[in-house]
């Protein structure tokens, strides 16, 4: 049961944007610019950011509903997300998408990690300052996103199969015409 | 300099929502919301845990203008914040407010901090569901903020007396309708 009276049932974040619409409103279109508007990244690789990220951060909801939304952009069946979140390096991404999980993953710990070093890096393998934008905000995003979900004890299914009609409809429908 | 080029030489969050519009709207409707909106928690309350949240993070561009918006709404010259930012559970503010300040202070590490017990006594000493959730999702937002601002490595002013003014058309005109 979430730290708070909800009024619905429903898991993860989805109860909370439910309860109060007005948070709900930029929240919501937050994550459909991140992650759906268009952009030279692919709603699938900023996905895999957010799944990534939502990984490193624990949150169960998040990471699942994301990892399923990836998949389904991917069509993969989970292959490149099951590779990604094991070893990012060894990943079958393209050199450009491991340097933004990297720092993906460093901004998922501190902003202050990321190194004029780890920039150069994703540039050299033809990262654009826009590229490198996005994968920053994601990442902060989802450290915003996981904290609200964990921070009022929201509850979430457990396993894949749970998340994939979610996945479907947020790859396809997106974040701000939720059905209620 | 910033690690990425951005066509203009204002600081901190600033310099970023010049650059991106896209990304900025939802951004700024977020912060309206959460720090100017009618709540049963003040601006000054609600400023004073973004400012609390951002100086745990490090994030000197944030903390000083959120200190200084603080300062702004509370008309005390930062004496409520520096004792905030010493300790909070001797700083010159209510019960209630010290509650939620230790659960901001859990959620800028992890949600998942948050106990059971942490609810309770906030609770026990007055606090709603809707002053819950906005310290969670303050809080939350704030570690998004901040590793926006510093995974970019944006540069920020020193010292107090160069946010003052921004401190003071924060409180008053908001995050909505920024100045070019």
């Amino acid at each position: 049961m979430a730290h708070i009276n909800l009024h619905n049932e429903l898991p993860g974040i989805s109860g909370l944007l439910t309860e109060f619409p007005e948070t709900a409103k930029p929240l919501c279109e937050l994550a459909e610019t991140l992650l759906r508007n268009p952009h030279s990244l692919s709603s699938g690789e900023r996905e895999l950011i957010a799944a990534y990220v939502s990984l490193k951060n624990d949150c169960n909801f998040c990471h699942s509903s994301h990892a399923a939304a990836a998949a389904a952009h991917l069509q993969d069946d989970y292959k490149i997300i099951d590779a990604v979140l094991a070893d990012v390096e060894t990943a079958p991404v393209s050199d450009k998408m491991k340097a933004l999980l990297i720092i993906a993953g460093k901004v998922q710990q501190s902003g202050k990690l990321v190194l004029e070093e780890d920039i150069k890096r994703a540039k050299m393998a033809g990262a654009t300052d826009e590229e490198l934008h996005y994968t920053v905000l994601i990442a902060a995003a989802f450290s915003m996103f996981n904290r609200y979900v964990d921070g009022l004890g929201t509850w979430s299914p457990q396993g894949r199969e749970a998340y994939k009609a979610m996945g479907e409809r947020l790859a396809h429908s997106g974040y701000v015409n939720r059905p209620a």
